[in-house]
């Protein structure tokens, strides 16, 4: 295998270092469908069939002909790719085609406003500006509505009106304030709650990117604990456990005073206050093993947020794009988005871009000149992803039925595993061509080798070194669940490809099963 | 002219109808050098001279040969695009290309390791994420020492060492607390500081991007102020007010309790502690309108840096890349950078990427397992970075000198119409091809219609609508500058181009002059 050999290396070697010690920091030299080539060192072309597809941005493989062709056109025409402030029709044009699929799969007609951005974590930071954008223009209707109604009441006492004898109580005021006392105070407590930072919500092992607000939402502690003084503040809640969210929601519930004037007499009640910006969901958490969320608690979010107000942000990023024989994963637990992001497979394997739809009852379109990019929004990213939205809805939706069938076909001959290798395999998990293989966890092995590796968490690792090395087969853990091995090949999936799989897990499995070591990598 | 004809709009149409109605919002549909084509309603195509250039993304101007041809023989080559976690050694490549340039340069041998980004706002924020990582790693370096000290103290007293007089009262404390009171009240009111978040220091009007974080770094108040609540707290300083900024460190430097043990006392002492995560500073602000720092505030800036051990972050996304005709403006002033940010230019005008640089003495390499992208380091867009490198070295530096020269040719046209019409153009600012043009205001123009396009801050837009309508010449003001335009092509910029935009600026100031109004548009 070839590495990279830079005689001194500026970017990464700590991180190249580590794969090069699990012998997979291989320099690869070409790539077509599933399989990505290396060089031996004969020069020799290998080939190694991959499942990772970069995380899931690979719908349609590597180098897809018809997307090479769009670029390469993009190229020969020369096409104006950066000319910011336009009419940017390419990227309306993109904007336009997803709101058809929403039309088609949500049944909706109610419009998605379109925003574009160079990755999906900038997708994400721009959802997370865009939800408090709106969470402070709710928040100023509402005490707008507030200080109108303090004005009728300090009318309606001028004309005779009595305040009730619980309403000084309520603000901790003595009765001989009046009027006057009643509406500084409620001014002074309701600024109070209007200044505190907003709430994000979002499921424990989340993953919703690494820039410096999006890796606030993202859950991992190590990759999230160093910075969360810069970023926004997210509660995180289980995603099988109804009743914590609840208490979540009501510890960070907030309310201010309002006041009403019935039959001549002045009360204090309480509001909410809109300190939830968003709820951000991957309807299958992708980094966190593949870990769908299911159609009961899509309905428990569903009826928190719209008791809170809460927009729901469905981050797609990973699992939309069909790959889960649906264009939204979220779909299958009829869960509707107010925020969509999409990014990875909306680029073809080519181009960097990311779309972000704000459903029209919460769009704010003032948003639009405080927001913008050099990058998005051009020519390129934007008529790639055109060409890639025909590619997914060409022949009604062929795209998504071999989704859905490739994904059938994988998750049977895994299952068989499953099932013949419990002591190795733990579960298969996950829907269409995202799907994940938890393996068990080893600590208890009676070999003293697999249980180190199991105890160094490089379990995963050791097991996608071994696919590589003895079967030529690409496969990563993720940082989050270092025992399930992440499988997200493109829709062009084989049946021989399938197969090859199986030959390799099925000997990883029996060497595992009988506790023969040397699978492992001599690192 | 065609403008986007789309039955509905769903991305941007609030910004699309305000650019229409200046007559701006064109679909282009060809581009090369620095023209950009149109097809008017008679399809022919028409073409329109850009001076925007996207920001200062397009030092080679649009649609480069050698760039396009490189972008053709990665897709012919069936590279491997997006392969995550692996040798990436173009990215490699493009980090060693830039070390070489740095050397250079600077003249220093200290390398600089490279993390890639999918834009220059992504670069700004992983330069806020790694300088937040290094301050608390310098923060935990410190802790541990006035750890130890205290430990080495307590032994002391142990041993018949007193403790100092004034010890207690610099601590609040009665005597009688002993060393055990002392050393859990210096722990105490040391663990209040450390657990306070950084602050960043950042130059007035400065412009570092529009994510969630990078967008707290951008003083625009407009464009900031809504999302103060979700990111890092900043100071803002004025680059021509030494004063100031000693200041503003005045009231953000925080200090921490540390003892010392000399002669069988014990002392307590105070120590500074690392608040300051980074200072950025673009060596030019291109969104303030082309506002260069001068050598004397570098200096200010690099004494006050060196005293707090805070790092400078030189934002060159706009400025770097050899459009000042040197790699980076802020060589121009002699102030050497922790950090660095590239982007635009670096992309070639087709590939999104964004390079940061960040000197050995600085670096901290687990980072580089806290953070990633799926989208960077991919190989399109570091094999077309190359390219652009390998543009700007060719023969010597041409490109450099290029710059510097066409710069030059530009700013003398300028200034003689700046010399001619002093009641037009205020001033004319910049260097090599990152120039500034600012109007004056005409807040007090007889022409009603002049006075009122001002008042409504639109000026500037006005003047770029006239320019494109009736001298096929693209240009903008900024936001942050409204009566500026910016011009930043490519240094292809030929002699009839610098003779072209005369003859427009020339009409412009003869009619503003005469207070004609006739050059506003009729919206």
């Amino acid at each position: 295998m070839v590495s990279s050999s830079a005689a001194q290396e500026f970017a990464d070697a700590n991180l190249r270092a580590k794969m090069a010690s699990l012998g997979m920091a291989i320099h690869y030299t070409r790539a077509e469908g599933n399989t990505l080539y290396y060089r031996d060192s004969e020069n020799r072309e290998v080939a190694v069939t991959d499942f990772v597809g970069s995380f899931g941005s690979l719908m349609f493989g590597h180098n897809h002909p018809e997307i090479v062709a769009r670029a390469k056109e993009i190229l020969d025409n020369q096409t104006p790719i950066f000319t910011l402030m336009l009419g940017h029709s390419y990227a309306n044009e993109v904007a336009t085609a997803l709101n058809a699929i929403v039309r088609r799969e949500l049944g909706t007609d109610e419009p998605y406003y379109g925003f574009f951005a160079n990755s999906g974590a900038e997708g994400v930071e721009v959802v997370i500006k865009h939800a408090e954008f709106d969470r402070q223009a709710r928040a100023a209707e509402l005490i707008a509505e507030v200080e109108a109604n303090l004005e009728a009441a300090r009318t309606a006492v001028a004309d005779g009106a009595v305040i009730a004898d619980d309403a000084f109580d309520s603000l901790g005021l003595a009765a001989a304030e009046g009027i006057d006392g009643l509406v500084a105070e409620v001014a002074r407590a309701n600024a109070e709650v209007a200044a505190l930072p907003p709430v994000f919500l979002a499921l424990e092992r989340a993953f919703h990117g690494k820039l410096v607000a999006s890796v606030n939402l993202t859950y991992n502690p190590d990759l999230r604990l160093p910075f969360t003084r810069l970023g926004p503040r997210a509660r995180f809640v289980p995603s099988d456990a109804p009743d914590r969210l609840r208490e979540v929601v009501a510890e960070e519930r907030r309310q201010v005073f309002d006041v009403q004037v019935a039959d001549g007499v002045v009360s204090v009640v309480r509001r909410d206050f809109p300190v939830f910006a968003g709820f951000f969901v991957e309807p299958i958490r992708g980094e966190a093993g593949i870990k769908p969320v299911n159609a009961e608690y899509a309905r428990e979010i569903e009826r928190v947020c719209a008791e809170l107000d809460c927009p729901i942000v469905l981050d797609e990023i990973q699992s939309g794009m069909g790959r889960t024989g649906t264009f939204f994963a979220s779909t299958h637990i009829g869960l509707r988005g107010d925020y969509y992001v999409l990014a990875k497979s909306l680029g073809g394997g080519i181009a960097k871009t990311s779309a972000v739809l704000v459903r029209e009852r919460r769009y704010r379109k003032d948003f639009e000149l405080l927001h913008s990019s050099t990058f998005a929004k051009d020519s390129f990213s934007s008529l790639i992803a055109l060409k890639v939205l025909e590619l997914l809805e060409a022949e009604d939706g062929e795209a998504y039925r071999k989704a859905a069938e490739r994904g059938e076909r994988l998750t049977e001959m895994l299952t068989g595993l499953w099932k013949e290798y419990p002591d190795v395999i733990k579960e298969v998990r996950g829907r269409g061509l995202m799907l994940g293989v938890e393996f068990q966890d080893q600590l208890d092995a009676s070999s003293p080798a697999i249980r180190g590796i199991a105890e160094e968490g490089f379990l995963g690792f050791g097991i996608a070194s071994y696919l590589l090395r003895e079967h030529k087969i690409r496969t990563f853990p993720t940082a989050s669940a270092t025992t399930t091995l992440r499988l997200e090949p493109s829709i062009h999936l084989t049946d021989a490809e399938i197969e090859k799989l199986d030959t390799a897990l099925r000997d990883l499995c029996a060497l595992v099963h009988a506790q023969d070591d040397r699978w492992l990598a001599q690192a």
